[in-house]
């Protein structure tokens, strides 16, 4: 069954990142589906029709987001009924829902929304939760060579919440329902190895695949600030076979990777660490400098995280170091602020200060300025500490500033993790 | 002119976000350049081919990234040969420099790195600063009803920092020399305004656009955690034309947004607000709870930031608020952490405790959890110091944890930036 996802909107083609892309591609990923295609294309009809015309001859499923709205350039509906020869009806209930969500907001019915209650004959209407154009699926027959062929067609709404909704109710079912056989995917992710390691680590377990199930697995490397995740899908008809199939190279990788792999699927060091400390019933505290507050905001960005992470302190300059962590003056004169002796006295300090189980100190050089003879920009020190023991580590990231800093704030998250283990 | 961009990858349709897209995207609009289609597409060589030939008909540049390196799923060079019929060889000094660099580093050159000197017959080379995959560049006849057209294809690597410096050295360059006629193009960004207030707001000046100067004046709304882009672009063969529109558009949106316009094109709500710190030489210091730390971190992603930003104390605990800041115990049980009360102790101790001209605080309930009958889910309290005066405001954010997190950190430093104008 081949997907594919149109995406409209001119501002999709000025900048703007396509969240809608990656969400429906990991979710169609995992549940054992592929998309083909993602076209962004923008609200231009002739340019809309172009690339509806090519999804409906190459593809099975057409999934089009955006192009909804009550506005002139909301064209969506419009163009597939031209490109379909599909008639558009008014439909009744739809407009009554639209003006009670409006009533209801207090405010009166633009007539310009009317345009939102325009669906395709014969169309299924799908509700829209958070916003007032429903999401549309249609079913047609496309006419190859004079044979018929079913296809579907979906049109969402292209706010992210309102998308995600609409999917997760109609479109996930429908395609769930349509799986020919079986196929189960894995991600497992990986932190402590680079990735062209990786990738010659792990080599003979895939040629092995490749030999042994022909072309039932397949396999993708991903890296992003140094996490690496290892992506497999094994399909088949016997759902014996997938398990155990995947059950083999989930041990082979394992196997090879050991403890550098932190998590499978969606997770990340960060929620990683979060069930760690939760488990442990453990705390802890950061001293950031070069990271800015970027540790603690990753931290923070999973809900309940307030179980584990008591406060973090973030000293950007000298004074504070000395002021707000005690750091000795002397120590920053000898050493620097960037060195394993100051990463050593913030972690110390906020260990004392913070009575948390743990304690973790970043001291670096971000970039672009900073670099000395002796201290290249993406020299970065790691400091951890429980009651007992206080170690430091150095790291020589590279890549521009922002890169530096996730890698540094990755680093740090992977070194609590190994000490939690 | 027609340009299109087609991203190939796997990873793309699986749920990675296509940042090379947004990066394209962004610096065509700026250069008065339009992106038509954007296709993500996956290594099979048959979907790339499909792609292509689209890509072909209907464009008259045709970028493509990814897929020029060394393995076996890395099919760009090979189909596109075989797309236009191009011939491919092995050219000689790309291949040495291939060797070089692995040289450089300290390894072995492995064989499979060989293909990555295969180049189209004809085809400009475009050096590659941080890989290997050099980038190419051919100029190709298009029959179109036997009409011959001189099309453009630039392939370049997929990772994005050998892509941008490739495009930024060769892409950019070429397209800016076709400019047929003259196209400029404006963002203005604006904080303060609902998105839907906003719209309304402008509509007559865009209206008034739309009469005078027929199509050649572009509109377009972005929003995103209540920052909004007013973009728009002004086409024209005379550029005193192009530039008094764009100016007098300009003058109208100001007239009408007011001090909501915090800048213009990239400018960030951090970067104006680290601007406006370094030119009145001032500093600050944040003391975050529901934030978590993501304040500082969006004003330290600005390199340089170490010049206005002290010290941040996230106090993601009431025994912290209170050990670390000061709070009043009585406070917190009279008042709660999330109160007026609480972010003006917690500002008024920052400011004290960091010795700097301004502070911030922010408390508030980022959700799911914590909240209560009378204080819901995205309830936030900002406060802000200087030596004279402190004030408190109350904010009530909508959507999830991530959007009442970022909506808080963009209400803050937007704040900040309100003070210091």
């Amino acid at each position: 069954m081949k997907i594919e996802l149109i995406c409209t909107g001119s501002e999709l083609l000025t900048g703007t990142i396509n969240t809608n892309a990656g969400f429906i591609g990991s979710k169609l990923y995992n549940i054992g589906h592929e998309l083909y295609f993602v076209t962004d294309v923008s609200d231009k009809k002739e340019d809309l029709k172009n690339v509806l015309s090519n999804a409906i001859s190459r593809s099975d499923v057409i999934i089009v987001t955006g192009g909804l709205g009550p506005t002139f350039d909301d064209i969506t509906v419009e163009t597939v009924s031209e490109c379909l020869k599909r008639p558009v009806y008014s439909d009744e209930k739809v407009l009554e829902n639209i003006k009670k969500y409006f009533l209801k907001k207090g405010k009166t019915f633009p007539e310009i929304n009317k345009k939102q209650a325009n669906i395709l004959k014969s169309a299924k209407i799908l509700e829209n939760r958070f916003g007032t154009a429903p999401g549309q699926m249609l079913n047609f027959d496309f006419k190859d060579e004079n044979i018929k062929i079913r296809k579907t067609l979906f049109l969402l709404p292209g706010p992210p919440r309102e998308m995600i909704s609409i999917f997760n109710e109609n479109v996930e079912p429908f395609l769930k329902s349509y799986s020919i056989g079986i196929k189960k995917s894995v991600s497992i992710n990986v932190f402590g190895v680079a990735e062209s390691e990786v990738e010659e680590l792990i080599r003979p377990v895939i040629e092995a695949a490749r030999f042994g199930y022909n072309d039932t697995v397949k396999f993708g490397i991903l890296a992003n600030d140094s996490v690496i995740k290892v992506k497999f899908s094994v399909s088949g008809q016997d759902e014996i076979f997938v398990d155990e199939t995947i059950n083999k190279l989930k041990l082979g990788f394992t196997n090879i990777l050991k403890d550098n792999i932190f998590g499978f699927g969606d997770d990340t060091l960060a929620s990683v660490v979060g069930k760690l400390l939760i488990g442990r019933k453990k705390t802890i505290s950061l001293a950031e400098s070069c990271t800015g507050g970027k540790i603690s905001s990753t931290i923070t960005d999973i809900a309940d995280s307030s179980l584990y992470l008591k406060n973090s302190i973030v000293v950007y300059s000298n004074e504070s170091k000395i002021k707000l962590l005690g750091v000795k003056e002397s120590s920053i004169n000898s050493f620097g602020a960037v060195s394993k002796q100051t990463a050593k006295e913030m972690v110390e300090s906020i260990l004392k200060l913070s009575s948390t189980d743990y304690a973790l100190s970043v001291t670096g050089i971000a970039g672009p300025g900073g670099a000395t003879r002796d201290k290249p920009v993406g020299l970065v020190y790691i400091g951890f500490a429980d009651k007992k023991k206080t170690e430091v580590f150095r790291f020589l990231f590279s890549g521009v500033r922002e890169q530096i800093r996730n890698c540094a704030v990755n680093a740090s998250l992977d070194l609590i993790r190994r000490r939690l283990m």
